[in-house]
């Protein structure tokens, strides 16, 4: 703000912020959150430390700026006009995302990461961030009448996320390119979807149940 | 199998089992998994290092099945008759053991863990071993005919573990009480289960487009 002519896109601003971010990325791809030092980043982006701190503040918001810069890139939010298409586009990306050794190091990296205040404010603010964005694909349905208005953006996204990043993260399971899919319909129409009419004896239980005072 | 005599439960074969194991735990829980030596488990339980090697194979195995005993006594698979209380009686153990301590510091290690072969094979054991388990809960219910007998037991069951498991190791979300009873719900009815009869007027679209040939 005290530079007002730096700040238009494409301007030194921008190019500084563009060449921190690229570093901070190759350096945490390479070395890791805990090994990243912001004179390390100085070096590789040729930007004074000072600027870097004025600008960022903490090595912790400077990893993170540049982990939401990256996803941001990677996973457009879609908006097709359908919900379905919406989320099996979303998904898809961040299967894609996280399947590439940049995404997959990354994401293994923030569930290393450390648990002092620094590190937990830049990490809510970077969840807060991403599902702030991948939540418009639920309002927008919301609004058009394909889901309930009740409907709660982020644990409609989490049970959708949350399988790729387990199997990323935890489990260490290839993703198949039909999950995305296949997590999609299953959340949309639910597993006992043929309930109401159920083949065993529950039916009567559930009648003298609804009669009940 | 060279010393029948000692496998009787309770016997010395037990009680070496039950001490090596305690002292896995322990040490897992202090050290990490990257830190837990044979050595270290040998001294603490007074169990000869040959004694392990030869009952254990590696220090992977030895660390998995230590992890596997610890889940299975925390996690009772329950079997009530239904299969709405069982998957949030099994939910809510799991929010219980991952909400405490250890139970939490285990999960953060698995994700911490390598992917040389021997943990690798380690790993997959430990989550299958998890899943055939916790797949009874679906398996029964599709013998009683509250699921379709195309459910995926280890997708179902993944779609309601994943989020709990992700806000452990990547959110580091508290876990509330009422998410388990929420996640199950959401995955047995769906989102757009009431989709049939929306309250917008997209049920003219719907009407219109019941009536195409």
């Amino acid at each position: 703000m005290t530079e007002p002519g730096n700040r238009r896109p494409g301007g030194r601003s921008a190019r500084v912020r563009r060449a921190v971010l690229d570093a901070t990325l190759d350096l945490l791809h390479t070395h890791g959150m805990d090994g990243l030092t912001v004179a390390d980043v100085s070096a590789r982006a040729e930007v004074h430390e000072t600027t870097i701190y004025r600008r960022w503040g903490t090595r912790e918001n400077l990893m993170i700026d540049a982990l939401l810069e990256d996803a941001e890139e990677s996973l457009p939010i879609p908006d097709t006009g359908s919900l379905r298409d919406d989320l099996i586009g979303y998904l898809t990306s961040l299967a894609v995302y996280l399947g590439t050794p940049r995404g997959n190091d990354f994401d293994r990296a923030l569930a290393a990461a450390g648990d002092d205040p620094a590190a937990s404010a830049a990490r809510n603010h970077y969840w807060n961030t991403r599902y702030a964005r991948s939540g418009h694909i639920i309002t927008r349905a919301i609004d058009r009448g394909e889901l309930p208005d009740t409907t709660d953006p982020r644990q409609t996204v989490e049970m959708l996320v949350a399988p790729l990043h387990f199997k990323v993260v935890l489990t260490r399971e290839p993703l198949d390119p039909n999950l995305p899919a296949r997590l999609v319909d299953t959340l949309l129409h639910g597993i006992a979807a043929t309930q109401p009419a159920p083949m065993t004896t529950t039916r009567t239980t559930g009648i003298s149940e609804s009669m009940r005072p």
